[in-house]
């Protein structure tokens, strides 16, 4: 049994909330269970000085941790002086994900910078973030469409995220912090709508563990991710 | 006339959503018309090394803007790697202000840590978040009545902050950013409910200005603050 | 009574000895009591990105303490890597004031950096700063009158400050150090000559004060820098 | 064809000279083609702060690159003041995947201490490091057996790592350079000699890939790591 | 000739005025020429970690330059966040010195900061602080003798330092910065008064320098520190 | 008798290896008995801003040490986020010493890029690294020559350095680590093969030290050096 209860494959309510900020290109504010994360997408048009005049775009992500979205209040990263390590990491994974349906040339020499700042988490935040952030980067083109800043949308395809991990010997998809924090093993997985991988992240926490068991994950997070590109979908369209 | 259509002496709508955050001993979601400030109370048993062992606790903030809260995005300062000189003068400001209305010998040896966040930002982040800072340290404070950890709340007033400006040459209330941006002067006050005052911080933006129009931005101050209280009573009260 | 033995509204003798640097433009060594602050004003072609070719100049300044300026000796910025929230604080101050007197398009496209190093500090060295510096941006924008690089002055008015606060009790003029560190209020006025307002920050240290106390510390600041003035004049004429 | 005439699941010539540094308690010269890793195992007495008293011990790692590893010289990572974001994945990814080998309570109190230094990089840096920081941690912990300040070695299973990508089309094991910066996706396995996964990271560099292409990369790994395993026990008996 | 008119074999006007800062226990403002440095000595009870329990004292030193002590202003180390190379050289070498001639033990557990801030730079700032760092430690160990703290003056000799260099051909004493940017070989000597040496550094600017010519700065170091000690007992003794 | 049993004015075994690494345009290893550095020179076409237009070239060199080239591991520098004061002394003093022998102008607008990392650290350090640096200097420009970017070599002149100490009483010639922990004197030549002199650091570790002595070891190192002259020839013409 789940500590919330849930089925084996099933997610946690994921809410997606959008057009939270009045100066924001795209934003969303996205829940997965109790983990919350706002994401803004701000469209730039300088780039990157090693991008400047070759013809294309950048898509790029920033994430960050409100010090008391957690259990117990953890440093401001500002004060700290710098961002840690597995910031860093998470903000490399948002921004690779998305390049990764973004057709960059389509884009134009401007670029769209995601924001993603945890509110609040529960386990689950970069998929979360990952999720949320295709949203906002999909307003945020769609808005330079309307404008008639481009003629059509780079967006080529849908991307989401989920986690699963093994948690008391069994696969399970989404994990919250609880069954995170004792899993022994954990997995994100970064997937197209059209069926492509993006990005596979798994760990055994406290073993190794079976490719067997791998295979099971798997199959977890493709019927997750179908979920979440339906709730993205639908998020964009309202 | 002013842009928003206020009256000189009207606040714009003042919102205070509580329990916004479900770790933190105190929380809420002020907002002052557009500008929204996340506000958390953290009680932590440990003090700053020169504080421990003289029977007293302490009460702290720190202030950060989310990089999309204005108009056009701003550096991340975790990314930056500094807070600037503007962060650490507005969390040093809101510190003192709370601790001017705390028994911090009430408080016993723990700290509570407030962290305001500014979520979307249109003039008066600082007001808005020692306003709503009160609040979440009222909230943390009782809660440690309420579990019985102290005997009655060290919280001894209530404390408020408002600004008031000199656009096109009047004496108005609760500059808004498009004010703001134009004043001739701004000023910071911050009051207790008991008539005292804690501080005030006024500036000739484009030129020096008047002891009389100075007496006029203290009048609307305290007319101000005297609605930002009740609202403080009914928020915490709720 | 004071423990200087100083009436109420008494400065302590304010000394100003100019060009006491021989490279820079401007140059002054200014003597509150025992606080002394070592003022030179630098002026440079370049000017902040964000300022270049809009048809105006900048002033602006900096700040520090040397390390056994204080009765213990603090801590050097320089070692520590960076500058405190308070030195921080104090040298955006000290720009903001001197701009308020200079008529920045008549500067024409150049800077003039003002360093402020305090050399000794018995309490008011940001006033003792801030009075110091117009005297010596007055002599380097005198400088580059005489050089004929500028046909007229752009320092349009006087500027100084003195500090007030409530010791014991009463309001008096221009705190010491023992003073300053049990003072019931603490307030920092910068006035100028034409009888303008610039900065007010006013800080209850240990209660809330009145208002009543409040136009009793801007009385004594008043006449504080009625007489800074006459020295600052006599000194740019010597 | 590969660009290396190598066929698709052929690995590079893998070198492995231990006892290279005199002072180390184990250390390795790794070599994967012209790639070569220096790994160092320090064991020291402390731990970290929040290990202490905890009845175990602690392995982590260090990585970094010489300036001149690479085809253009980097910048000097201690020069720039700060580590990568890449760097610091990277040591995460060789610390986790250390630890999930030791018995960290039969280690004791006590930290291992891995230095990863790349002295030429021609892809698969970090591969070979965690490959080779087994080497090395093995050497170090026999050496604590040896001393017999430990009865038995805390190190549980062998882990090597080797990367596997889609170049041209076509899935090959242990990328170099020039396949690396053209692969279509590129994945690194890190996995036991008992079987288990410690860590999978694939990314689809250009697109996303297929399920059915991620399988047979792993299959690829799975056959590399068999022959690093057999490696890295000759290196340890020699 | 040399620029100032001076003789090969002359120091430029040296001044030493002592008790120059009210709360140091020692403190001097020496002058080379328009080279001015403040030194101050700072007594402290606390010891760096590595030192304590060990039965010794230590002496140590920070140097540091104002922004304008300079013809052009240098940027301010503490706004820059690090202090430079040549600093951080500097600062180390005064430290040196002085403990060359101080009985650590004699001092007991106990430190003695210097601080030696250039207000004013026309070349041979490091051995003009040197030089005066000397009088001032000499002065604040006098004190503690004084106090009954210690029985009898740790510091055993004396030491001072001067600059000589070879310009357009001819071995001078003492350069000062016209002399110094155009040296072709440019020397540091620390001596102490009973005939050792402490410190030489000895570059050529433009051009490897003979042997010959080295010794030739040698003799005048030795007639130029004969001077300097004589003037550090006059200062002290005054 | 010297630890190692060495003559007093015997060299350790020294070993230079060069095209150790096969990207830089100039490599080698070098070894004086224990100490080993790895040196690399890269060429690159762009130049500090501060030199850019001038019409000459430059050579810098950057010193680093692998975290357990040391008896105890010490701390990574990247990691510490800065580098220490002994690190940026010697990369300057490394830099200094190549220039020295380089015809700036005949380099051309372009920079050379020394890096100097230490694998294993057993006494002379910086010795060992100028002196190696020297060879790889040479084989980069050599190497420019070769591929006729540069007519002529702009290396006019050999450089190398050796350290020479007092240990138990008796001047010796490069100190290993043993004796350079307890020497009374230490001291650093950097000579030419002309027999100019580049740098002279001579420090009285425990006491001042005579000119007697320092004549001796002086005269140490001029015949060390003679031997440094030949190998590195012998390098360079391998």
């Amino acid at each position: 049994m789940r500590p919330s209860g849930r089925a084996p494959d099933q997610l946690r309510p994921v809410t997606l909330e959008t057009r939270v900020n009045r100066y924001a290109e795209g934003s969303c504010l996205i829940g997965f269970g109790h983990t919350r994360v706002l994401v803004t997408a701000s469209v730039e048009d300088s780039l990157p000085p090693w991008l400047r005049g070759k013809g294309q775009g950048w898509v790029t992500a920033e994430y960050g941790m409100l010090p008391r979205a957690t259990h117990t209040r953890g440093r401001r990263e500002a004060a700290a002086g710098k961002q840690s390590g597995r910031t860093q990491e998470i903000q490399r994974l948002i921004g690779r994900s998305l390049r990764a349906v973004v057709d960059l040339k389509a884009l134009g020499e401007r670029q769209v910078l995601i924001d993603c700042d945890v509110v609040q988490a529960d386990g689950g935040t970069r998929t979360a973030a990952i999720t949320g952030a295709w949203v906002a980067l999909k307003m945020a083109t769609d808005h330079l469409v309307a404008e008639e800043v481009l003629k059509q949308s780079p967006v080529i395809d849908q991307v989401a995220a989920v986690s699963c991990g093994i948690f008391e010997g069994h696969s399970v998809l989404d994990l919250d912090y609880e069954e995170d924090s004792n899993a022994e093993a954990d997995s994100n997985f970064v997937l197209t709508a059209q069926g492509g991988i993006v990005e596979i992240q798994a760990t055994g926490e406290k073993r190794g563990f079976a490719r067997t068991e791998f295979d099971q994950l798997f199959n977890l997070a493709q019927s997750g991710c179908a979920e979440l590109f339906r709730l993205q979908r639908q998020a964009v369209e309202a």
